[in-house]
């Protein structure tokens, strides 16, 4: 059954629950759907910051981008956690022949591959509605500011707990690439977030230390 | 009817209309339960990180304030919706003559008020998880250690979407005392973050501009 189908109270206690899945790739998918639902609830109120109709086109373009990444954030929970299950089924396939060891590596590896592209896929989209969410912020109703500041510290969130994920299943080994892109979101995210005067203060420059 | 008892799909949907609750407070509230699902998992998994029996006693402890906290974030969720609907009606409350205005008055300060407790109860509860996430961190499964950051992100973003809501609510007056407060909250979280290696990389150091 799909993982939004049921109460969120239920939802909670599946996250809960000693299973390994739903896990914090579920997780950061659903910070990243609540998110973008606060970004639209937000582009979707007839008042913009100054009334200008330059904001009302950037609130609409934002609204967009909010719904669709809001729309994957959502099948993304799901996504996340049948590979991640899929992953413990590869591992228990039978190994006690070489062609067995063989066919049991090639499953792995092939289920590990889809499970680095799903959180990748999250921090992609939690990286968009970020966006939307500055844009709402700099666009939108001041009366709702603290709803789109909550939208972009959560989907910061998302985006930082899909990226662990990525991070935890590429492992020790290469994969420089992947590597590279899960930085590159995780510094734009972070930019946006000190944008927003949102970024926790820092540790003391070196130069105080 | 309670807003965790509906799907999680529906409440999603709920959070994109353009109505203003559930809005950003309770979306904080979510957050912080979501978190704390997470550490309760990997506190009830039997293996911790050296399988030492102190780190068995220092997740028993965990589990037990994240369950506490995660169980409150679940009713705030609510209480924050709540909360917000009764300012809205306080303002809605006649204020045609000085009698009705001294009434109205009175009504808008008491729910302002508790839509100012709300937030900030979130807040703490959100900080109480943060601490045992860098617990579950520090002592659990090493194999669930991208479950307990992501739940450390969450926490911390719960915790700020929360000071936002106590801060708009807050307004432009005084109440240092709880401004004071919700600073040092903030202060705490950005600390475990940082303990967590999960802050945002900051601004460059003055001395660089």
């Amino acid at each position: 059954m799909a993982l939004l189908a049921i109460p969120a109270s239920e939802l909670l206690d599946r996250f809960a629950s000693p299973d390994p899945t739903p896990g914090g790739g579920s997780a950061a998918a659903l910070a990243g759907a609540t998110a973008a639902a606060l970004v639209v609830m937000v582009c979707r109120m007839s008042k913009t910051r100054t009334g200008d109709p330059a904001e009302r086109a950037r609130l609409d373009q934002a609204l967009a981008d909010a719904r669709t990444a809001g729309d994957q954030c959502r099948r993304l929970v799901d996504e996340d956690s049948a590979a991640y299950d899929a992953v413990i089924a590869a591992y228990k396939l039978p190994k006690a022949s070489e062609d067995e060891k063989a066919v049991r590596r090639r499953a792995v590896d092939a289920a590990v591959a889809v499970a680095i592209d799903v959180p990748m896929r999250t921090a992609e989209m939690c990286r968009v509605v970020l966006g939307a969410a500055q844009a709402a912020a700099e666009n939108g109703n001041p009366n709702a500011v603290s709803d789109v500041r909550t939208a972009a510290a959560l989907a910061w969130a998302g985006l930082r707990g899909a990226a662990e994920n990525v991070l935890i299943n590429l492992g020790t080994g290469g994969a420089p690439a992947l590597r590279d892109h899960v930085d590159g979101l995780q510094r734009q995210a972070d930019a946006s977030l000190a944008a927003l005067g949102l970024a926790p203060a820092g540790p003391a420059p070196a130069g105080d230390r």
